[in-house]
């Protein structure tokens, strides 16, 4: 159905470094693979950031280097109880705005990037280009907010709380005063003050971050019905969660023969934001390594310990999405991003979760209560526990069983995840936006939308009729018992 | 993505009468198409409903012949007023349900229905199938409200209102009215006592239509963002408007050559609901026509008048789509039904619009406010009118450049409308239901849902604050003050 073909523009990406960088950069691939040009511009500087085949780099320089960007993720004790997702954020927000302005010289037809840092957003409307924004969520609520989508609390839950689409009351108390106007919004401007400031110093007019993704064309959310639990969407919302399921390439030969054996293997990686773990915690896991019968597939970037059981392999990289699609895998360790999710989820692996921060917590919890995994608080985490965990998972049928029933329903779609990302990406190059997707929601303010100003007049009307009544009421009453003394 | 193929499965077709059955059939005759078992169940006697070359069907005995359906469809002045559309929903309902249980001797994987008319619905509960509704819209709000989906009255105009999605205060406040728990879920009970009484004596339990339609696998909605305005949506809610449009034979050879011509020509359909108009009414149609340069070819099946002028072609049924998507069409003159609108869309034919009855008053004003057409009322046509709006749309460009640029972005999708039904239908049955799609919502009550229970517990806990509050400084005062007064 679609009429592309004939159509070739110009795409400008502005991408978030880390895991959000990965979905990002297939679509731009695939977008240029298509013939069309497209730019992406990346700080001299990141943690996985760079070149592509199909697509053109244009680096900045940032007031930081790369030893910087690895002691960050380089975890001791004392931060891992802290997320460390956003520190990226506050790099990038260091850099100045106006040495983007070089790109206006340049025609673009949209601006494809990740909102969650709204420095591409800013530019776009600076620029005068429709956005198409690619992201998992903004935890504040920010991304709901602006695209002017519904989330009752009754049955939305709110991220950081943990809470399924099941509530009882008091979770539904927890999750009315976190989503209503107060504590989520309070987070939003937490989370955004410095982009608030910088909006109105780079844009010169009076808009805050919240109004200028409100201008979003479409709304690509690295989710689904099954990750998150299913909630209204607006129509410039599309679920496109597992794009890098299908990107797979042949295992390596050696990885291949040293996970083959009759019990099978364990996958464990914890993402990118995370490359050394506190020398306890490896202890700990390494020990209950030790006493399964599985191998075990370790991503880890750190020194490599003296006493690594013989079942086990850690490897700086592991071709994570190859490994789960092999049929020996028994179980996959994860830190619960969406990303490691969505490649269980496609090949149907059992989980043992480990959430560190941002939304992993809740992802890890939703998993959870889907009956595919469990989770586990690597900071309290005991080999016993571990050693339950990956037995339950392994060796319970039923965590195979749900996995594999949600792995169908995830995999039967109409449309390609990456290709529906790609379609509605030359939607917004072919027709400079999507203004037949925007609500009229965008054009109300919060009084209007509500209907308060109705209800207002509802119940001045409701008031006034009752208080004529009992007034009209009274006087008759008056008059009756005046007549009856007078009688 | 589609993983079909491998399975083939048996799908029961309970459809409805006239225009709603166009697409319920297309939809049928592709999914037997592709290998699937396909049973239609229709009455003996019907306006449209028929066999088809990749389905079965089974009929039923009717109460009334084909002369009372005619008879109904034939317009007189006195009747033109009221709406004809929901005649075959009173028929149908005097059909004993009873009669439908022998289809339980078969083994079926879903059912595909029309909801309007709820009869399939309760057939499936009764059944224990899932169920798939393709539908327009139901217009007292209960295909919205069986869906759990939001609808702000601030912005989603209700049917009957004639409202567009920008509405000023006095139309938000007439919306909202409509739309709370007054007038909608009024109408509802209006439209469907009947059916409520029929479910609970047929499936012998204490439930309402509407709690049998929340029970929905998924609604195909044969609407989009541009029929009807953007608004919230389900993720179990699908637009497969338009799906009629690319479902096209070749122009006869006669019709060809007689709509040929340098003015080109002009389309004029009632609808399959409309056949016959009242003589005062025809006569003001001919003279208008009489009075321009195009030919008009005008679907009618009653006795054809003597004056008819040379450029008029009056024919008992024309090929609507394939007349519409000639090169030479000038204007489109329409009841503004959903398929016909969808069909002018489509091949971006500017309209005049004469809506009858059901939602097309609503659609017509919808098409209107978006500049694709004109509005008339037929029961108060003039030659005058009539040939003011036809001058409108043919010569004046704005109409035209309009509705190219809606018919560019409604036909710009990642899926055909035909295709997506079939594949949703699929795959319910495929998987007997779309249960990962189910909103939690449909598991609370109405106080829950709105978080009422919360709300009142919140309002109770600051009226204790400020109460305590006051009652202290109350305190306090009076102590101070007595303190003085000792002193």
């Amino acid at each position: 159905a679609s009429p592309s073909g004939s159509f070739f523009g110009h795409l400008l990406v502005i991408p978030m470094d880390g895991s959000h960088w990965m979905d990002l950069k297939a679509v731009a691939e695939e977008i240029g693979r298509r013939g069309h040009q497209v730019t992406v511009v990346i700080p001299e500087v990141s943690v996985r950031m760079g070149p592509g085949k199909h697509y053109k780099t244009l680096t900045y320089p940032v007031p930081y280097d790369k030893e910087r960007i690895d002691s960050l993720l380089s975890m001791h004790m004392d931060v891992l109880r802290q997320s460390t997702q956003f520190a990226p954020i506050s790099y990038f927000t260091s850099v100045p705005l106006q040495s983007f302005l070089f790109l206006s010289l340049q025609h673009f037809d949209a601006v494809l990037t990740d909102p969650m840092v709204p420095t591409g957003s800013l530019i776009a409307r600076k620029l005068g280009l429709p956005t198409v924004n690619l992201l998992r969520v903004i935890p504040c609520g920010l991304d709901t907010k602006s695209a002017a989508c519904p989330a009752p609390p009754s049955y939305v839950p709110r991220f950081f709380t943990k809470f399924t689409d099941k509530m009882n009351f008091w979770q539904r108390v927890i999750n009315t005063l976190v989503s209503t106007d107060s504590l989520q919004p309070l987070l939003c401007r937490l989370f955004y003050w410095h982009f608030d400031h910088i909006a109105y110093q780079f844009l010169g007019e009076e808009v805050g971050v919240a109004e200028v993704l409100s201008e979003s064309a479409i709304w690509l959310l690295r989710t689904d019905s099954i990750l998150d639990f299913p909630r209204p969407l607006m129509p410039n919302m599309v679920f496109v969660g597992g794009i890098s399921c299908n990107i797979r390439n042949p295992l390596p030969q050696d990885l291949e023969s040293w996970v083959s054996g009759e019990h099978g293997f364990v996958v464990f990686t914890l993402g990118t934001a995370v490359s050394v773990l506190p020398e306890e915690i490896t202890a700990v896991l390494l020990e209950a390594f030790r006493q399964i019968p599985q191998k075990v597939i370790w991503r880890y970037t750190g020194p490599v310990p003296d006493d690594v059981p013989e079942n086990v392999k850690m490897m700086e990289w592991v071709p994570q999405n190859e490994l789960l699609a092999h049929h020996g895998v028994r179980a996959f360790i994860t830190h619960a991003g969406s990303h490691g999710l969505y490649e269980g989820l496609c090949h149907a692996v059992p989980m043992v979760m480990m959430p560190l921060g941002g939304d992993q917590p809740d992802n890890a919890q939703r998993m959870a209560s889907r009956g595919v995994g469990v989770v586990l608080d690597i900071t309290t985490i005991t080999v016993e526990t571990l050693l339950q965990g990956l037995n339950d998972v392994i060796n319970n049928s039923s965590y195979k069983e749900s996995v594999e029933k949600l792995s169908a329903f995830h995999k039967d779609r109409p449309f390609d995840p990456l290709e529906l990302s790609v379609y509605w990406t030359e939607f917004v190059m072919r027709h400079k936006g999507a203004t037949h997707l925007r609500a009229a929601a965008h054009d109300l303010n919060w009084v209007q939308y509500h209907c308060l100003d109705v209800l207002a007049l509802l119940a001045t009307v409701v008031l006034l009729v009752v208080m004529v009544t009992m007034r009209c009421m009274r006087l008759c009453l008056r008059k009756l018992s005046r007549k009856r003394k007078q009688d």
